[in-house]
């Protein structure tokens, strides 16, 4: 059977990527990190997660170059996390989540929080693979070329 | 503690996301059937996974309506699954992972595989949000609009 290892160092960046961050909790601790989320107690307050599970998240991520650890902007003498350049180019993987759950998981009606382009307010328009040339690109008209082993 | 139904009702659409696909192996399976996998066997002998766990995960993406069972298109006795059209719309969230994975998890030099476009034969362009006028937008260019309770 794989283990979080095998999948980590195979030649397929899905399963790495889900060997990193395909948890429920790191997913949702990203979430709030790019909301601006940096304490070890509001992100506790945001998921309401025990404080033994959020520590071993916590430290995961900051293990897998996530998210860093430094002294609070402030200063006080808090910690606080923040997402490095790595942690930030999980973006358009929390877009990606954001705009699936939006379109298949509400009902007609139902209010949800919408992710806006500051300088219009308007929601950000549904991300897909495109061309080069900007068509957009259905599973369809792509296919993976494997690594010959 | 929020459970997965708390997630799966929040109005956080990130949040019911996570609480239906934010699983390695759910996650797995879906890249699987992008990459045209149908049947039992064949899903287990991609993912090493023993048949009790496959088989709780190929239940809860049925039931999410993600993968639904058919007979098999060769005509024999077997049922497949295959991705619904809501299954479908999951392939921004596997090519968010896969670019991620490819970007930050291989070493300079290290094979992969590619997701290429058929028509070209070319890896796919990285994927980001955009506003409407083709405008990459970053993280710090966009906010999320809570709703209010």
């Amino acid at each position: 059977m794989p283990s979080s290892d095998n999948l980590s160092e195979g030649p397929c960046p899905v399963a790495r990527s889900v060997a990193v961050v395909g948890d429920r909790w790191c997913l949702l601790i990203v979430r709030d990190a790019f909301d601006g989320i940096r304490r070890f107690g509001d992100f506790q307050r945001s998921l309401g997660l025990a404080r033994n599970i959020l520590s071993d998240r916590l430290r995961r991520l900051v293990e897998a170059g996530i998210l860093a650890l430094q002294p609070a902007s402030d200063g006080s003498a808090y910690q606080e996390y923040v997402l490095t350049p790595r942690g930030e180019s999980l973006f358009p993987l929390v877009v990606a989540l954001r705009q699936w759950g939006e379109r298949q998981l509400f009902q007609p009606g139902e209010r949800h929080s919408v992710l806006v382009d500051r300088r219009t307010g308007k929601p950000v328009p549904l991300m897909a693979p495109a061309a080069k040339d900007g068509t957009v690109l259905v599973p369809d008209a792509t296919e993976v070329r494997k690594v010959r082993e």
